[in-house]
């Protein structure tokens, strides 16, 4: 496997599963394919899980790491191509990504939508200029429109979870005073359809995800609705495809409450976190034992350790 | 141990001197016990001594070490319970020390005191919060009102370097331009009250520390009286306890100059740095072969280290 | 060898050379003098490859390496002696430098030049300060004049890639948007004067570097005429020495395009990065199968790797 940006870099979503679970069970038994290896993480963006358990899976494996703030601690990168570099951009992502790609056996890179141009957001602009210009395997560590390892950790955690074979998994919007992008409800979509359970996507009228990947889930917009019976509630914000980058911040009886939750079956709570509390989720709900926010982010670690060791063995 | 916050978690702060002085002596020569551990530590606020020394401990012992400017590098925090998150702060502090705990077998954390609340300071608000939400043994970094580790330190100094048994130990007040926290001093107070020294305090009038710390100690308004057959001067500003927070960089005879260290026993000069020159010292004390600061400095390491360990061990 | 600041501190560059490449053949074959050493690395100023090579460097050598950003981070530095700190610096290099040498056993500082006051800059103010009160050996990361690491792993670039005995080296200048150090150019001649290749530098008049570096060298203020027959092109922009941190932008007929390279002898074009495309160098050029600026790049590991294992071994 050469990188990791999307659910279709798999090649059987099951034994990746599995092995994550081995992984869990014995996280230092796999250093002899770490020991001289280096990982870089490059950040665009802020992080915290990403970072630090990133950092752990590869510790884990005995791989070396170097983290990096590129914007701040580097150059600012210029994005574009044949442009004339005579303003304020002092490196172009092409020498960025090829010079990194010296220095490291696996290159981990954030970067963030800016949700003011739908077509350049989705074409991935960045992480494939990246990619490009990388001579050693990319791993995502949240792009424009997809954040593959906090949906792998999601998959572990109702793994683990799940008491019968088919949970019906919801994922429902929530309100939020800014304008955040698509990047953890696609990619959980696109997990999701993947794995063994129903799943169900609630959010208002003009929050629907791109059709690329609600295409053949049910997409609900009364979101009571969506919740009866419901296993697995993940609750996200984002903001419009539709009317790309709209917020709808008013819309605050889409909070996930405890009488939300008493119309699912027992459900458990998800999200990726960092969370708004009290406007995504209320405190009642989070702080209770229902809620798997914690063991999603611990399996943050394992879901990047697979990914970091699969590279590693350089197996598929 | 559970926790590292004050010389109230120590069971017998003899025995912690003994360890740190074994330490030094074989720094790593514990390896074993770090194995496969992680220290992470997390920044509110700058640091340099702190930041490299506690590293340095942990990679002595074979951790391994992961940094983070929690502000600048993730997001910004919600202090507060209960909060309707929709302005500016992105992530709760519990869920941040919960997260955070995942990936981390320790967990240090440095916060300031913003000295506009005395109460709210003097309650380690920010400590007690992250504390309570986690998982993990956490060593303060200094909090707002406390900085165990810099005293350690201290007391590890005064330990190889006194010539006597009960040396006389003043701890004076010195000018500053800027409203400092009360923290190195306070937690130095409560540390030599348990040390085999005659404790001093020195300070203008209006400066004095909290009665939790003075009690028992000698304070004196006149510097000069205080000096007077010390044998270890430990110089340092703090902004008023009693007007919380007011400064007086115009007391500039309050400064540690060459005439007022000539009226102790030859003593030595501290300072936990970093250190404004010609304002708390002059160049000729801080420069002269009976400063201390870069020894001070040294055994942050092994302070921080012993903490380490004993965490480690699981032994108090 | 007690510091690495310039091509002055190798005591037989051909030496040095040899071993950079059998460091380069074995990178992970020394490991026995780096464990339970730590470099720390110090930024002052803004780095990629210096900051990600070096610590590869180390990670190599079996050390341990702690990075820091010593003005954000940490605080506010006073370069200055004799100083009445009451203004807005923080902490005195002095202290910061000694500090530092407790927690480390080799310290790499990068710290740029102000191209305000020419005597400041080539006192090499700051470097020098640093190594006054540093108790440990110091790499220079990038000084205000010299940039030895870069040239080192130049000079390896030339060697491994050279076809003819002695390569005719061409220097250019060529233009940029911002005032920048001479450090590179400086740091190109000194090096090269010590290889085994026939140097030429070319700028426009105003532009020559100083008769300190140049003496011996052809200085040509036609371009096309010291391009003719090179085998190695080396670009790089550099703000005036004589008129002191003038820019000249508009001199755009000095870019290196591919009829400049087209009057080389084949030649290679190299450049130490970032650079500004389309105006240090066309596209067409850095693109083309004889730009060498990732080679200088991964270079830049295996000239850090012999720097510091000399340090490690402490031979000259």
């Amino acid at each position: 496997m050469m990188n990791f940006t999307s659910v279709k870099d798999l090649t059987n979503i099951n034994a990746w599963l599995k092995k994550a679970l081995e992984i869990k069970a014995n996280p230092f038994g796999f250093q002899e394919f770490g020991k001289n290896k280096t990982l870089g993480l490059i950040f665009l963006n802020p992080s915290l899980r990403t970072r630090l358990s990133t950092q752990k899976a590869a510790l884990n494996l005995g791989m070396n790491v170097m983290v990096m703030n590129l914007g701040t601690e580097g150059w600012s990168i210029e994005m574009t191509d044949g442009t004339v570099m005579d303003q304020g951009s002092q490196e172009h992502i092409k020498e960025a990504a090829g010079v990194i790609s010296q220095y490291c056996d696996i290159i981990g890179i954030r970067t963030f939508a800016e949700l003011k141009n739908r077509d350049e957001d989705y074409s991935e602009k960045v992480l494939t200029k990246f990619i490009q210009s990388a001579k050693v395997p990319v791993v995502s560590l949240e792009s424009a429109t997809l954040h593959p390892l906090q949906s792998f950790a999601d998959l572990i955690t109702i793994e683990e979870q799940k008491k019968i074979t088919r949970p019906k998994v919801v994922l429902s919007w929530a309100p939020h005073p800014r304008a955040l992008p698509q990047a953890v409800a696609n990619s959980f979509v696109e997990w999701m359809k993947q794995a063994d359970v129903e799943l169900v996507i609630t959010n208002p009228v003009g929050f629907d995800l791109s059709p690329e990947f609600t295409d053949g889930v049910t997409v609900l917009h009364n979101q009571n609705e969506a919740l009866a019976g419901a296993n697995f509630v993940y609750a996200k914000n984002w903001s419009s495809y539709e009317n790309y980058g709209q917020t709808a911040p008013n819309l605050t009886d889409w909070t996930i409450s405890k009488p939300k939750m008493d119309l699912t079956n027992n459900g458990k709570f998800m999200h990726c976190l960092p969370v708004r509390r009290n406007v995504v989720v209320t405190d009642e709900v989070i702080d209770s034992g229902n809620s798997l926010v914690l063991e999603q982010a611990n399996n943050r670690t394992y879901a990047a350790q697979t990914v970091l060791l699969k590279m590693l063995q350089n197996v598929g």
